[in-house]
């Protein structure tokens, strides 16, 4: 991983350690905790209308930063656990969904990106 | 960012763009888009016990690799879209999360990741 | 319960007992399929407009109403498992809901439902 | 439907009708609040053992039952909106997941609920 990424990432793990939470922080724990964070952004969004969306005002910009801070340190927890360098984990996937979605049959398709 | 996230991050944008698919990616169908995945992710440790997820096998340690890639790819689009940095996002959310649970108070006890 | 829901509730009682899938069925692991089965309902909508979620075509509104039957079903055996009546846990939340957002200083304006 | 959850589902659409909610509660919407709803609930057992979320104490029975609720009024608000009745939809999802886990094929078998 990059330097600013790996020093994060010590840094949670010393944030963890320092309050003895690892004992919590099985995988499927981290999984759950990424998902109610991820939630918790979405939430940010719920009523607003796409064109909203777009233009947030300095609140809810600040609120989704925020989660989204929480969502990128869970990530990071859950993929060192699990011994995952998320960039690259992230990088070999998207040569999958390229090759799933060529931009000849995808272009301008809302296709689900669930399916990636 | 770093230089290998920026990349990947570019790697991203250049895939959506190619793909006309910028037009589906306002910042609350991203937001939906992470929250998907994140799921997707959990779905994968759903019915394993807490012993079981920190023993998983080849094809789940793949599945969750894999999703993983998903969660990480959506999070650095919807960073990108929202001109946020993801790293120094969570960066200063582990500051404000370290003065919320001071060593002393919180060794030891299951606190909500949640409330952070 | 109504007549209705209860045999519902009592057929998927009988559907995991004949299964032995009691023993996967802690309300954690329900609560994690709650989550999963309405992620999946919400990647029905995901690349819709507002406009477009209101006028599905057959398809979308058989998954929609395929996975809205998945929501249903892990809802009534959470409730089962925890002893809860939903419609009476429903109905109270309500009344609650009706006391936070009175009528004159609520309407119109989006409020976060999730606040509830 | 049966009386009372009929009469829950009237009473849901008049309080959102009195407070000219309907504008936000486009089926998209209303998934996403299913699913944030769904995310609050399982937070209450985020950081509980199995074991815990089987002998959960007065607080997280009511918080559990609280988030339940508001579940519930998400689900029939959706199900209203698109003109689909919970209990008959789930009681043919049933259907199908009787028919795709036979009980010699399945029994004990930890399935991916999510699958169904």
């Amino acid at each position: 991983m990059d330097a600013r990424l790996e020093s994060l990432s010590a840094e949670i793990q010393k944030f963890c350690s320092e309050r003895d939470w690892e004992q919590f922080h099985n995988p499927k724990n981290l999984a759950i905790a990424m998902s109610v964070e991820a939630s918790e952004l979405l939430e940010v969004f719920q009523w607003l209308t796409p064109e909203q969306s777009q233009n947030l005002n300095a609140e809810q910009k600040y609120q989704a930063r925020d989660e989204l801070g929480d969502v990128m340190i869970c990530l990071l927890n859950f993929a060192h656990r699990l011994g995952i360098d998320p960039v690259e984990a992230a990088t070999q996937k998207l040569e999958k969904v390229k090759a799933k979605y060529p931009v000849e049959k995808s272009k301008g398709l809302a296709k689900k990106y669930s399916d990636l």
